[in-house]
């Protein structure tokens, strides 16, 4: 498939990029930076700045790409213009493009506020409510075939292929395992329209997104 | 009626409760302050905290309210907190508290992001997209009888009674005028369920919201 990576440098984003290119995807990864990221004749790089308007973000996508994946982030330096409404633009430039799969990493109970008094989520309160508008966007306003998928904690630690999905409570992520959980939502039905959350666990990654 | 008034404190909100307890409304405005803010008979206030929880903001909702203004603003010190997510759960509240009036102040092309290109506008970029987001779940994701009011740039202006619909410029806006607008939708038909922005102008208020 041809699959556009929107964040392509980020820590979950180089992961994911290995992972489609090695499975013979052709990929085009964004970022802001110049030099090229990967060095493979499947993938491509693309300057986007997804503060730009809609209409010049939906100029530089290619007519033929089959998914897109959103794993950028401001790290909370500028979620209203990043991951908010710079998140929202892109599905309206996919949506209004033609293109219908829409792979998103948000982060555990974004949709939930029931669940924002935890105090690992109220320091992060500004960035959840940032997700929350652009996943509430992404679920009830835009018509994509969506999988929005929700990680806890980042760690860089070794993946071990398995996770836990829908948990009560939030827990860690090994970042190999959230990219290769991405990989495996590309084109499985069970996770089309599907909303869950994921932490390290003890599911093997395909047994766990065919039971969605 | 009964009527309350979030943001009782602010430059509109203090002149739209004037105009309301000037023409016998029951008024409750909120504030953060502990002063009591007027002092009239048809008056009483409430210390509302909009970055609670909606279920604390609810509760604190008197039973029989007929309708609610939004006239709060973080004057952009708190955009993700006070304009967009505090403004949404207030139109949550108000909604499961089964009071259907809602009026909401919001600022010129707040749903229109065509012209955000403006100078004016571009040099508030985070405040219009926490307002936009606002004014988009008030229109596309509540169930309210809403009007939403668009004002220009607010000035500390000798009201004329007059104003201007819907122009394709944004334009200034007398303070007195824009209370006054916000008094003369509070039960206009004409308003229900209706989007326009207003500026300094040359129609009588009441005239130009009835040909709405």
């Amino acid at each position: 498939m041809k699959v556009l990576v929107i964040g392509a440098s980020g820590r979950v984003g180089s992961d994911l990029v290995e992972k489609l290119l090695a499975d013979n995807h052709q990929v085009i990864g964004t970022t802001r930076q110049d030099q090229q990221l990967f060095d493979a004749d499947n993938y491509s790089q693309l300057n986007l700045d997804i503060t730009a308007e809609k209409d010049d973000i939906q100029k530089q996508l290619a007519d033929d790409i089959d998914a897109v994946y959103f794993v950028a982030g401001s790290g909370g330096k500028d979620v209203l213009e990043v991951d908010l409404h710079g998140a929202v633009k892109t599905m309206q430039a996919v949506q209004d493009k033609g293109i219908k799969r829409y792979i998103m990493l948000s982060t555990v109970f974004s949709l939930d506020t029931s669940k924002w008094g935890n105090p690992a989520i109220a320091d992060l309160k500004d960035y959840y409510i940032g997700k929350h508008y652009a996943d509430e966007w992404l679920v009830n306003d835009s018509t994509l075939n969506y999988t929005l998928v929700q990680a806890g904690a980042l760690k860089e630690q070794v993946g071990t292929g398995k996770i836990t999905v829908n948990s009560d409570k939030a827990g860690e992520n090994a970042i190999a395992d959230v990219a290769a959980t991405l990989v495996a939502v590309l084109d499985a039905d069970s996770a089309s329209k599907k909303v869950f959350h994921i932490q390290n666990g003890e599911t093997p990654i395909k047994e766990a997104i065919a039971s969605l």
